[in-house]
């Protein structure tokens, strides 16, 4: 058996060009359900909390980084325990009582009948009360067009197969962390949960995606107070509302040697 | 006020390039917060359902495709009314008794302990019992290219904005029903809703999309009983393999005159 973890697997398709038509092996980007359990070892026992279609790589940071941001838990210390099944398709969280899971997991059905597909980003940015962030840090221009020109270069699944996202957490000095996925939103959450499990500050930190700026993602970026983030793609006119809002910069189109700024673009020099 | 269904706006933005920096007018791509409401003028009544981030513009076909996809409806007699609040935000529908909207949202919570994101796609696909397409419809490959070409000339939005999918229902002789949005599911689900709407039978078409090909969009074309599937990207592992047991032909990669053909290739002459 293949070792699961595997983001790619080769596979016989039919080729047709003008050359007519014949058998040819290709690399097929992997797609992996990961199923999330959560117990609190007294209320709450191997209770399925979602399943994540995902390239299955980093598979760990992929499972923390989703509670994190599902706000399942706020710090490493929620977390006593962690195991992957041995086909990885299962994570399982046993969390620490400070976590009140059986509490969270109550006040979100309140929240959202029971499914959070119902809350909408309007609610959610109201619900989430984060201050305005007034992080005082500034970027020459210079060091995100080197920055996305890494960025570029280090894609290299995205290269092989065509069909994943690339996110990246950069400070100034280069990229730290970088992720892919064939979901944005699972890029992202990747990073985020390396640097739980790692340690990593974020909050005085850069995120670069490769992929479209849209209001989930940015407020994913937001509830971790990070200033700027960067794209290679476009902003929707909601991510732009939400960054005027919270005090984000959003840049877009970073491709060779040019950007567009869309929010508080004073920190960009 | 603007026009609630512009899928564009403009906006003032600093570019950054080697001219140096300035203020310029950028088209953005719209984001739209659509809540589906349901009543069934008995037991449930103004029951929100779901929050969908879209693309403002066919909200009724979302809406319609959105609830057909997700098993709420499954003809056109289960919609006894809809209507559309002024902002475009709400979209209510009054469902016929046939739909059995208390029984349908009952059994949903059962299946998926109240949230559908807990629903795994190999359940998915067991529950869903299709019976494998046998639909002997055969299509050259050179219609194959031109559909892909013609697509690609009419995705007009995408070309000015740089963030928005399209996807496309066509039979041999040219493309029937066009859609664009900012996510791949809403595209497609905009087309089935037109479907429904105008009476336009699927079963013997193809679905053309700009975007990847993941477990989630087959499952949905699976639903429809859609015997061929075209994507200028890359399908997934998971959808070919779903593709493979439902009966369905994926062609990937159609750009210019070539193409890659993954599952039931006896489709493509």
């Amino acid at each position: 058996m293949s070792n699961y973890r595997e983001t790619t697997e080769n596979r016989t398709i039919i080729r047709i060009d003008s050359d007519g038509r014949k058998e040819e092996n290709d690399l097929i980007i992997r797609e992996h359900a990961l199923t999330i359990t959560l117990s609190d070892g007294k209320f709450v026992k191997d209770r399925r909390y979602v399943t994540i279609f995902c390239s299955p790589s980093d598979i760990e940071q992929l499972g923390v980084g989703f509670l994190l941001s599902d706000d399942i838990i706020s710090s490493i210390e929620d977390i006593y325990d962690m195991s992957i099944s041995d086909d990885g398709s299962e994570i399982k969280f046993l969390l620490s009582s400070n976590a009140n899971l059986a509490e969270t997991l109550m006040s979100k059905r309140d929240i959202t009948s029971g499914c959070s597909r119902n809350l909408n980003p309007y609610e959610f940015l109201q619900n989430l009360k984060i201050d305005k962030l007034s992080s005082n840090i500034k970027v020459k221009a210079e060091t995100i067009i080197q920055l996305s020109n890494q960025f570029q270069s280090i894609s290299s699944l995205y290269k092989s197969t065509g069909g994943t996202h690339a996110s990246a957490l950069c400070d100034p000095d280069g990229i730290l962390i970088f992720k892919e996925d064939i979901g944005r939103h699972n890029a992202i959450d990747k990073i985020f949960g390396e640097c739980l499990l790692k340690g990593i500050k974020v909050e005085d930190k850069m995120i670069l995606t490769s992929g479209r700026i849209s209001s989930e993602i940015l407020l994913k970026v937001a509830k971790r107070y990070i200033p700027i983030i960067i794209s290679r793609s476009a902003p929707t006119s909601m991510a732009i509302e939400f960054a005027d809002q919270a005090g984000i910069t959003i840049v877009g189109f970073a491709r060779g040697r040019r950007m567009n700024v869309y929010s508080h673009e004073y920190r960009i020099e």
